[in-house]
């Protein structure tokens, strides 16, 4: 008999890392390969390639009972992208390649094409190439994005160090509370064929949710005034998990406080309406696609210049952990969750 | 009521012309975007860049009850780096992303990678990234592929003129006559806990299906002599359907010499064992991944030169249409298949 392990028993990374553990990048024009938000690619100019590659299924990333086509396929890009702007970079081209099963007419796909065209036509990329196939069931649809990033520029996740501050861009838990009102609304109008959902006031959560945003005007920030984090990552997992992956990549600990971390009214309403806690989903809710990046203690005014950029906590040494510090002084040890995603 | 137009109207390139009708390249790094085996970018040095990315699902690409997890592994990259190849470029990185559903132990996924390692390995790839994901059901693998070509060099599909060679790597219809055999024996011991299939004497065209050589030996030769085609294609979807690719890109037609077409005698074989017709294997099989390409008529010396290439035709003016030509002098025309893949 052979040895059967459950992929739950790992993490996703921990996965990854047992899967990939044995490659070993040969090319010179490997710069990174595996273990950041995009591949790095020297081409030989002045500017790195960057690579990124996304796969989102339906029933695990999207519910399409709820989920617009054309949201879709918007929010599809968005993800692509928003990998490549955390390594400071700039989108160029995407490639999207679909499975698609019976059950899907023309019109749809060109909507979800609609979408997907909308996207590149405002964060400025051209659509490169894909595949279609049929599919067996439901909708599969893979991203991947080709960027540059100046090689003076590019940022890592592993470049924190002591001291520098964590600076987090708009707010969190949004696309979470979003997802779970359209999941009640889908439970309450289950097998009714006119449903009258309930969403007034709930418009800013079902955007961050169906028609999230790439922070591509923050990476114009920061090369307008000259500063270069010392790490970045997008924040697709939530913040735990997101941060604790810059912490083990840069070998280091840190503190956030509560207290600071960033959560919008209309977040805060809606928790308190599905009797769940904006915390949690701000820290382990995902899919908000904001970057979380570091920033020498020196660079603080610089931050404050931006504006629209939150400064929850800072680096510290690995030995201290990673903590989030509530208002009274408690410190709860941040913990990212299992495969998910 | 909206309209609904059903996806197997129109052909996978049918589809896709549709869908991305309004997808107008708008930067100039973008040398081709949709329309050929890859997408070529320009990133300024005296190579271009070349991307391509395929998704493969199971039920539809594979069948896990006889397709090896390693030899999936190893497969799935021979199918991405051969659309670089057919580019007259060479791989460089690729990106594998995978959903998977708790059916797979992390062992099935090690194997897995095991095949992808092989297959990094014999065609100096590194594996650079990629994304893991849940699934609802089965397993999907999505591959992006980057490559380069000197910009002297690129080959496109849409090259060909009249009187070319319509030249061909290695022989077709194997890959699909092994996987007729691997579903009838799939049948003959569904429900039995200790099968015996019948493989003895079968095994090029099982080789030929479960486990592709993509062919770099090829464009390496090519290299050597100096001769560039004036167009090429991956055979991926059968002689019939990449042929009218090459003509309809080339605005030009084609005849092709039904004896002249390489079939090898294990395709032969299985064919008349089964009862099935080994031209139309060769035809519409698909999953070769041999290359076809043109080559002016002065450059037929050369094609000897190199060995294993045969020369089934020649192209023509785009009025007289892309026919196969019987050994009596008939005439027949080459239809390509619907919605597959």
């Amino acid at each position: 008999m052979n040895k059967r392990t459950e992929i739950a028993e790992f993490g996703e990374f921990g996965l990854i890392d047992r899967l990939t553990s044995q490659f070993v990048p040969k090319r010179t024009s490997t710069v990174k390969a595996i273990g950041d938000d995009a591949a790095v690619i020297d081409t030989g100019g002045t500017d790195y390639l960057l690579l990124s590659s996304d796969l989102l299924l339906e029933g695990i990333h999207f519910d399409l009972t709820y989920f617009p086509m054309k949201h879709l396929g918007y929010k599809v890009v968005v993800i692509g992208i928003s990998d490549i702007l955390a390594m400071n970079g700039y989108p160029t081209q995407v490639t999207i390649s679909i499975g698609v099963s019976a059950k899907f007419s023309v019109e749809m796909l060109e909507e979800l094409y609609e979408g997907i065209h909308s996207a590149c036509e405002e964060y400025d990329v051209d659509l490169a190439g894909g595949d279609t196939t049929a599919s067996m069931t439901g909708l599969t649809i893979g991203i991947s994005v080709l960027g540059t990033v100046s090689k003076k520029e590019i940022v890592y996740r592993n470049g924190a160090s002591k001291n520098d501050l964590i600076c987090l861009t708009g707010d969190l838990g949004a696309a979470y509370m979003g997802l779970h009102l359209l999941e009640r609304e889908k439970r309450a109008y289950a097998g009714n064929n006119n449903p009258q959902p309930q969403f007034e006031g709930h418009e800013y959560i079902l955007q961050r949710q169906l028609k999230p945003s790439a922070r591509k005007n923050v990476i114009d920030a920061l090369h307008r005034i000259g500063l270069v984090p010392t790490s970045m990552i997008d924040l697709s997992d939530g913040l735990a998990s997101d941060l604790r992956q810059v912490c083990k990549s840069s070998d280091c600990g840190a503190r956030i406080y509560l207290e600071r971390i960033p959560i919008a009214r209309e977040t805060h309403a809606m928790a308190e309406e599905l009797k769940a806690d904006p915390v949690v989903a701000a820290l382990n809710g995902g899919d908000d696609h904001e970057l979380l990046f570091t920033v020498p203690l020196a660079e603080q005014g610089k931050i404050m210049e931006i504006g629209g950029i939150d400064i929850i906590g800072h680096i510290t040494e690995r030995e201290t952990g990673v903590y989030l510090i509530t208002p009274d002084g408690g410190e709860i040890a941040v913990r990212a969750q299992g495969f998910k995603e």
